[in-house]
């Protein structure tokens, strides 16, 4: 039998099972006599929890990596916010009711608030919170959850969702894998699966229910597949997958650190995408040339208020530092649209796709811009930093941004700051309006670099988290890569790059085209670069260049996916 | 002092004030002993308001028009609704309180959930149940509201709002305006006043206020303006400005019967937007040539369940009928986004812009479509018929919807059904992907209409009703210019038509370089096409071919707006 899932974290696992089912709690609303015995058991638990999330948080920081371990400092931050813990004990007094009522109504409350968002950001924050307000239960009712702890052999772990904290407090060694019924690709729990290298299928729907504690089970993390007792058979070619992707990754390691050229010696740049400092050296490790996008609105969010600008210096410093003479192409904070700040007032908008993020925000709320544009200046000196600004619709918002980037240097300047003289000022294009007016904007810009998700979504009109619309997402679409050409060309008639840092830049199947279409930069996740690498090493830029612009006069994606389809050899 | 609101209808009023304002009803929550009471009170109020109603629709028949009666009948489907009436009396009877007070309960409880709703018609339903159900308080309460009656000398009417049953119920001879604190251009009685004539401003905010009875105000609908107690001066400038509107009103009207030409003999087509059969009229009234787009989505708005394919069928003759030999292009159901249908469950979507709408919707509900297709090939043989298909943004998309159309024609003709076989097929084009791809489509469609609202708010990425990025709406940006002549350029290669049905081919600035471009047809509000005929015929064709080339190498949106505004002669 086999299970379909979602492939959260690579690799395949054979071995036993080990159902984890933590214990469920029941809570009843009581009327109690003693309003103090009841804040008093809430305080101890907390008391209690705050304590194992500060050991799990070590634990994660040794076992693990900084920014799981961020997580648990995130759960302690939930029990010290008065919002929460005071709105529980509020309805202890106020209805004299059971301190473990109160906690589950207000989690749910808080949790349902969240889920309803309808945004990857606040689910896990709604995630969070059930995991924490379970710790809080658990303490409030004197329940021992150790269910953790008796594993002492190699097993795979089969669970109906797993939190950060159950991840975190297995003991390694013995984890050979995850299954779970439900969760997906971006959860906590499945990045820190990724980080530890243990392969993972999430979103099984039935793994629980369907899988035996006697049963022998083969996960493979990349197809999203749970094989349950599986064949000699079905083992040989799971073997046999793994042999050909650990020959591929050795292929791959040798590419560490060469150049990216095409058989005929055309020249591209690979680098990375980050969103935290940490990411950096998974950058370095799979050999990027650069970093190609740093995502700075993770340093505004899980927090209670803006960074302030020597906190942003500091960040900027530490990722130019580490990169040394490389590029480091920093995108001005984008947020807005489907991302939130909790502490930034954002009015609710009737299509946040279309409204008021990214540059426009910034633009509206000049002193938050500032703050982070003299940041970055500061940190210039420390490395090759290059800006650039995100979701430019036109010129006057190019012009206002680049004033206020010039404004804020001669400021530092006069306050006897160093800033370097060397920085390259560029723009996302992922707004129509932009990519066709990309001559103009050529004439006043060191770079662009295509943002191929919110390019796509504009040019089609088509919301990609819309299931009924995804249909739309078309990266192969002619129309799609006709705008691209046109960024490109007007780019190089000025003797500019251009680069890509949109998810399509990493796509197997979209490098032969982008190649040929002429793309200077491409910029992905650390994982994809050295692969991306062996792929380009395989290609002929002229012929690519043919191909290319015969699919410019295609009519539909699949057409043009079709003929790159026996572009690409085997063995990439 | 001068107050600035809208200008809501057109023309100059200056006159004495006349306050409308309705008594205030004071509902108080009450127990009641006999529950048989209360029903009965509100059975009796229930019928008094429909025959109310009933005669209010006939006056409206008579005194104004069509649409304007078909209010009244939806505010007496409003007083038969069970969903409404029924859970009035169900709050009657469980919790034992006052008729009023219950209905006070249910109409805030659908007004609030119609106006979050933040869409313009249900924005129109939530006033169409306020009106309805401050009548049948009033009956309830047994308060004579017969505010309306005692005008017997000419008067400005000011009052906060204003309902349908207001405007409908005053004596026409004697209003020789409105002014409101509160309301769009777009409410009902907005609209009503349009088509009485009357000028009128709406949203003043401070009108009740700040006039006086004892004042002379001066209405300027053009401006929306109103001043209080006007200078002699303010007056013959006033004067001045009619004089000059019915001088070129009279100039416009003789270009009725002529066509439309520009001085050196470049022909183009004016046609009129229409959103139901009795619209036609005025198109015809105003010389219009055609129409350009028909909004079908109307018929399936303001009822309980999906218009049949005879309903259809019937409205789409009665225009088709009346418009004789000249063309009539259909857009086929564009429902979604902004337009919902109460009884058609449509999911929520985080940004409905970017979502399952028009042919989309259509591709996923076949069964409606294809009733829509039926009626209009049915339709056909009575006129000059084209069909129009919105949002397309893939030839996939097209390809389906055509499939279906002539899969529709080949079952009516096998069922013995005559249809037209000079149908041309047109498609919007309103998603940049389609314009990019314009060259391929002209290949396969008979015409485009660009639909400029759309198409500038997914050129720009920004939704024009967010007032935080309304800034974006450029028509005049050369990114948007290049499109167009994109589209064009594209359409005359094949020998195909262009026409567009946004509000730009009706913008006395835009259409210069319209005409510049190549634009084959504009299609506006019946209102504006004489005007439009009258500009154009002061045009050069060729003078606006340099024009238009000069002005797509400009960078700003500013830049070209300024070029234009000198190239208007004054007395357009």
């Amino acid at each position: 039998m086999i299970l379909n899932g979602i492939g959260a974290s690579n690799g395949f696992a054979i071995g036993k099972v080990y159902k984890y089912e933590p214990v469920k709690v029941q809570v009843e609303k009581k009327q109690v006599d003693n309003i103090q015995d009841e804040i008093t058991k809430l305080d101890n638990a907390i008391d209690i929890s705050i304590k194992e999330l500060e050991a799990i948080r070590i634990k994660a920081q040794e076992d693990i990596d900084e920014k799981s371990a961020e997580i648990f400092n995130a759960h302690i931050q939930i029990l010290n916010d008065p919002e929460f813990i005071g709105n529980i004990k509020k309805n202890v007094k106020s209805d004299s009711i059971n301190a473990d009522y109160a906690i589950k109504e207000i989690a749910d409350m808080f949790i349902n608030m969240f889920e309803a968002m309808d945004n990857e950001y606040m689910k896990e924050r709604a995630a969070d919170i059930k995991d924490v307000s379970q710790r809080l239960l658990y303490h409030v009712l004197g329940i021992n959850n150790n269910g953790a702890t008796p594993i002492k052999e190699e097993v795979i772990v089969i669970a109906n969702d797993l939190t950060p904290s159950d991840t975190a407090q297995f003991d390694k060694r013995y984890i050979k894998g995850f299954v779970t019924n439900v969760g997906g690709r971006t959860s906590h729990a499945a990045i820190m699966a990724r980080t530890l290298e243990i392969p993972t299928v999430v979103g099984t729907k039935t793994a629980l229910l369907d899988i035996k504690e006697s049963d022998i089970i083969m996960v493979d993390g990349f197809d999203g597949k749970v094989h349950i007792n599986p064949s000699n058979e079905q083992i040989e070619e799971a073997k046999a997958k793994i042999k050909m992707y650990k020959k591929k990754q050795a292929i791959w390691a040798q590419l560490k650190n060469t150049s990216t050229v095409t058989m005929d010696n055309h020249y591209v740049e690979l680098v990375g995408n980050i969103g935290s400092p940490e990411d950096v050296e998974g950058v370095n490790n799979n050999g990027g040339e650069g970093i190609g996008l740093y995502r700075t609105e993770f340093l505004y969010m899980g927090r209670k208020n803006l960074p302030t600008e020597e906190e942003q210096f500091e960040a900027y410093k530490v990722v130019l530092n580490n990169m040394g003479d490389k590029p480091v192409v920093v995108r001005t904070l984008d947020i807005g649209g489907d991302k939130e700040l909790p502490y930034m007032e954002m009015d609710k908008e009737m299509n946040p796709f279309l409204g008021n993020r990214a540059i426009r925000l910034c633009l509206s709320k000049k002193d938050i811009f500032k703050t982070q544009l003299r940041a970055l200046l500061r940190a210039s000196v420390y490395g090759n930093l290059r800006i650039m600004f995100p979701m430019i619709a036109t010129m006057d918002e190019f012009h206002e941004a680049k004033d206020m980037l010039m404004e804020s240097k001669c400021e530092l300047i006069k306050e006897g700051s160093r800033v370097s003289d060397h920085i390259e000022i560029g723009i996302m294009i992922e707004i129509p309006a932009a990519a066709i007016l990309a001559d103009q904007f050529a004439k006043e810009v060191d770079f662009f670099s295509i943002g191929t998700n919110d390019l796509i979504q504009y040019t089609f009109a088509a919301d990609r988290m819309n299931e009924k619309v995804s249909y739309l997402y078309q990266p192969f679409n002619p129309s799609l890569l006709r705008l691209i050409k046109m960024v490109i060309n007007a780019a190089h008639k000025e003797g500019k790059w251009v680069g890509m840092c949109g998810e399509m830049a990493g796509e197997q199947l979209a490098i032969p085209i982008l190649i040929g279409l002429g793309l200077d930069e491409f910029s992905m996740s650390a994982t994809s670069i050295l692969q991306a690498r062996h792929i380009i090493s395989k290609l002929n830029y002229n012929d690519m260049v043919k191909l290319a612009s015969e699919v410019l006069q295609m009519t539909r994606d699949k057409d043009v996916y079709n003929r790159i389809c026996g572009v690409l050899k085997e063995d990439v």
